[in-house]
């Protein structure tokens, strides 16, 4: 990827540590021994620095993690150089007990605070943007956090009214109209204001986020041969071909609803800028058959730039050492050539 | 792909034209100008000698079309060579009038007839495999056959209790519980006698066509994250993981309830040898991202060798030059491959 190489034009990127007890501190510890990182941009990490240390040792890996009380200003920024990883810890007290690899109140809790310190200093113009490493639903909840994920706790810190995860991969970046739905129940959410949020967010974040002046955006169907006519299911005519049409009118370039399974097909030979999926395998399929282990999420309609890994805190390996930091570095990459882009 | 390139060793493959109004002579008449296939195998058409004549005058291919009444015993197979293209007509009186691009009885009725033809074939022991052109499941209605498509025709000619399509693209062979069923009915049809059923074929394919002696399959889940331990849908505790447990008792090496987003990745990269699929576009999506233009599909539990093109008729494109052979080339070479391992 290509980024600013000067030191003094890096961009300023927040990077939030997640669920402490999940695979965060791993990812974050092997993301930032490469050199690469640091010409990209001047990383922040909220979150906790004993943790970041012990985690670097077990690692075997040879970082000095420096605790910052605050972001520093414009002349602090040398700071923020190779083989020493600055860490914000929002936290008044330090972490209470907590076991790795397990959901608890403690870790959930302090996942929430690094995100709402994130978002303090990115709506304040402090960073450019934000990256996140992934947090664990069931300890947020014990935390009694009730957002069903980040990307609803970035919008209501906001007070963003439509915004919406857009997941990259190889050629894709695919916008979803659904996302943790059960199959059984997907056809009641495929409605025509749904489907023309997720048209609208697609357009605007390809054009906002990846300059692309009048994306092309091909917009899936929810069923086998995009229902083939109303032979197999009818969501296609009374939701989607409407929607389509709406966004149309107010002057987007979509087209369809397509057959899924040769859509994704075309958008990676370049005929579509942006795919609209109905639901979460739908493209998720067609990413991680692409691009397994190289998908980027954004989330877009935000007021900064936000980026995320495209996994979970992976309680099951963690402390193993084999969590693979891929996501988190394309994340980073991403985040960084937007905010460039971006000035 | 490796097939025996001695002409007294070449299996003997029938082919059938498909619809007459759809694409099938269009792809045949490209596909035996190739002198590959003549390597590969003794190929007959069952079809339309004069329509297969007009459609290689159209195109200006050189191919000399040849009637022949029957299929020809041992000492006539020098009739199979490259330039001369031999065609069976199974039809009683020359073809009524029909429009190109369009669905009619006569159409419909003359594709039905063609397999009807190969089948007799493939089962006296005649030809070593059935390689079939698109027909429209439109036209063979209006014809009064109602066949839902291909495999259950051939199925009921054959009297096959068990069978099904596994579709074959780059490194992925993938089976389905379902077909053709609208995305909110789907969840009824994911019994676990279907899935059980679908692990059975998937496994005897893998086995008898590939000679994989224990193929390790992967079974997908329904919904996303395969639910999320019933978090999003319990059809994979309730239907999915005991038909993998029942499938693994009888000694087959399956495992699942897997995400789907994950599990085609995992296949790609040699972790499986066989998916077993919900729905249509689940594993369409993986398979035409993957390999676009190049799957076949070939039916499991027949008595004979089955191999397909992936797509339809096509009535859009139909003599505009524009159709693409390649999945009919890439089914002839399967069904070669598959006749020579047997032999």
């Amino acid at each position: 990827m290509k980024t600013t190489s000067n030191k003094n034009h890096r961009p300023t990127l927040v990077i939030t540590m997640g669920d402490p007890a999940g695979i965060g501190p791993e990812i974050i510890v092997k993301t930032f021994v490469h050199a690469k990182i640091w010409k990209w941009c001047a990383p922040l990490v909220i979150g906790s620095p004993p943790i970041l240390e012990r985690t670097a040792q077990a690692l075997q890996i040879p970082m000095k993690i420096v605790s910052v009380p605050e972001y520093p200003q414009q002349n602090g920024q040398n700071i923020f150089r190779r083989g020493q990883l600055s860490v914000l810890d929002p936290l008044e007290r330090p972490l209470g007990r907590f076991r790795k690899g397990q959901a608890s109140a403690v870790s959930g809790d302090a996942s929430v605070r690094y995100i709402q310190k994130a978002v303090h200093l990115a709506q304040a113009g402090t960073v450019h943007g934000i990256v996140t490493a992934p947090i664990n639903k069931k300890a947020i909840h014990l935390a009694g956090h009730h957002y069903p994920g980040h990307t609803e706790m970035l919008a209501a810190l906001t007070q963003t009214k439509e915004s919406g995860m857009m997941i990259l991969g190889g050629p894709l970046k695919i916008m979803f109209v659904t996302t943790h739905v059960a199959i059984r129940d997907l056809s009641q959410s495929i409605t025509t204001s749904n489907v023309l949020r997720a048209i609208r967010l697609a357009e605007s974040g390809l054009r906002r986020s990846f300059h692309i002046t009048r994306p092309r955006i091909g917009v899936a169907g929810l069923n086998p041969h995009a229902g083939e006519g109303g032979l197999f299911g009818d969501e296609e005519e009374q939701a989607i071909a409407p929607a389509v049409k709406r966004a149309r009118v107010t002057g987007i370039r979509c087209t369809g609803p397509f057959p899924a399974d040769t859509l994704f097909g075309k958008a990676v030979s370049g005929e579509f800028d942006g795919v609209v999926a109905m639901y979460h395998d739908q493209g998720l399929v067609a990413l991680k058959t692409v691009a397994f282990g190289h998908c980027v999420n954004i989330t877009v309609g935000l007021p900064f730039i936000r980026t995320s890994v495209d996994h979970g805190t992976a309680y099951d390996i963690v402390g193993k050492g084999k969590a693979d930091p891929t996501s988190l570095i394309e994340a980073m990459a991403l985040a960084a050539q937007l905010s460039t882009d971006k000035r």
